[in-house]
């Protein structure tokens, strides 16, 4: 047993219905008395009622996917301008992507109120994009002081981008089990976190006006975040990568189809990791349980349905063995990435993956 | 799903036979330039192997049981008398107890060395005694920056020192399932710790020289100090606080006769509990896998061998009942806590407590 393990100062509450009550003891803890809300247009309404207590200086509405340097740069004036104490974030990853980056150059403390499944908020991993290249980095400064989640915020998110998002934060989890850094504490809370978003997603799909699933996927994506940024990227996320990067994948399906493909191809060199997942399942196998689980939410299935060309498998497979983890439970030889992408693309039975090679 | 979950800042290296390495490394990172290191006089000896090669202006050997006042005083004079800029404590609970009374005002930060499984290292929990009267609180500076464990320095720790000192740890996780503030987080880490203690106990019990379940055991112990300082103390310890104080019952011993019955007594009505205990003991209930771990074990089995006298039952009772946390899952008359006291006295079969009261 032999292993580092870092956790990060922050303080969680899950406050159902009560985002501005907890919002308000938040901001006054860290003694905010010039705030800043950062939250789009679209949820503009929705941050004034968490945020109507509040002293507020300044509310910020410009928020732009993948954090563009100039739109960091715009959100950093304005925050000096207004002599700005503490930043309220109140949205998806994007929003709370954008009070990162202004907090990796002032250092203000962030309170981060999600309203997707994205999991950023419990990490110090920031990201900013200038001319479509992205630069991503770890400053303890950027890791919110504080996290409200308030699972009726997350009411309205549809419930195709819900699963979508749910499912991604599963990834998380599933990945970190068998990912470079994974150590047995990052192993527990992936599995609790499986657990959860496994209860969760099905209620969300089958009742997206109730709360306790939504409770649920938002507890499994607190968790997933701390497993995935303490035990870094594993086969899962470094084949999405490529593919969302070189063939402009959607990044949620793309994750969401790929998934059971990988988990079919470590699986059997992974025994710990299979029954693990299996049990947070409640599944005889892994894989059973994340079928049963994909079907009950109508995952995407192939990649082919989401723009990926048969033609582009062989470029794809150059292009992921270059950055295929070193720690994979299975080595990955060209011959089985190949099989995996080609299962991926048609959305054929994984378990065809699951043999030795031929 | 309402609750509030602080996560504290803390690297943690398990680093079984490099202790020294991982202790250099912490202490670069850290810039200690000037370190004094805290190890009782029995200890002298390993911690002189883990510190060689740290600058090192200072060695502490006055350490004494519950950390007197007066003993911290005479530790942090000597630490400003000497620049000190790293405190490096290796031993147990009352070494690591001393170092965080000197951070306590210096802020000085620390580097933890653990030799037992009291678990102190991974709380900001700190506490002073003067003239017999104990004082605790809670402090961020106390919290040590890093944690090295090093299953090899628990190696000379005797079998009945090591049985009772995890069976403490299993304590903290068990009653953190029930305590006043409880989470799922705590709970994900309670089971996990259950698991690795119940693991490794055996295998110390069995085997003392062998390494693998002496690991077990200290992350087991790590973890339940995690789970036991948020979720704060449940019936068992409050329990167990008042026999030690009042009666002068030894601490472990006290802990490791209680918890069947306490686990027996609240089990009904803490289903979930009892059920994630049962998983993690690999057993088909809660209180049989206990059982048979107490077993494996040799835990000592009655109060009455361990100083508590039956006349003192109806006294302890009402001393009990003015600091049973009000969460508790099942409530605690008087005459409940009588027949759990009473069955921990003569070592009677904690099942008879399970039923409903009469």
């Amino acid at each position: 047993m032999r292993f580092e393990h870092e956790t990060l100062a922050q303080r969680v509450c899950f406050a159902p219905g009560e985002a501005a009550v907890a919002v308000r003891a938040e901001a006054k803890r860290l003694g905010g008395s010039r705030v800043m809300v950062i939250a789009a247009t679209a949820e503009a309404d929705l941050a004034e009622k968490v945020t109507a207590e509040l002293p507020v200086v300044l509310r910020h509405e410009e928020v732009v996917m993948h954090v563009p340097v100039a739109s960091a740069e715009r959100a950093r004036t304005a925050a000096a301008a207004h002599d700005v104490d503490l930043l309220v974030s109140i949205g998806g990853g994007s929003t709370t992507g954008l009070a990162k980056a202004v907090a990796l150059t002032s250092g203000l403390p962030i309170v981060a109120v999600p309203t997707t499944y994205a999991g950023s908020e419990a990490t110090s991993v920031w990201g900013l994009t200038e001319e479509a290249r992205k630069t991503t980095g770890v400053d303890a400064r950027v890791l919110p002081r504080a996290i409200v989640y308030d699972a009726t915020l997350t009411l309205s998110l549809p419930v195709p981008m819900s699963v979508a998002s749910g499912l991604n934060a599963l990834a998380h989890c599933v990945d970190s089990l068998w990912a470079p850094r994974t150590d047995p504490v990052d192993q527990t809370l992936a599995g609790e976190g499986i657990r959860a978003l496994a209860t969760g997603l099905p209620a969300v799909a089958s009742a997206p006006a109730g709360l306790e699933g939504r409770e649920q996927v938002l507890y499994g994506a607190y968790l997933s975040a701390l497993a995935f940024s303490s035990a870094g990227s594993g086969l899962h996320h470094k084949i999405c990568h490529v593919l969302g990067g070189a063939y402009d994948l959607p990044h949620a399906q793309t994750h969401a189809v790929v998934l059971p493909y990988v988990l079919a191809f470590n699986a059997p060199a992974a025994p710990d990791a299979e029954r693990r997942i299996a049990h947070s399942l409640g599944a005889p196998s892994a894989l059973e349980g994340l079928q049963r689980l994909r079907h009950a939410v109508d995952a995407p299935k192939a990649l082919r349905d989401h723009g990926f060309q048969e033609a582009d498998i062989d470029d794809a497979v150059q292009a992921i063995l270059e950055v295929v983890p070193a720690s994979n439970p299975r080595p990955v030889t060209p011959n089985a990435l190949r099989q995996l992408l080609r299962a991926a693309w048609q959305g054929a039975d994984p378990l065809t993956l699951s043999g030795e090679e031929s």
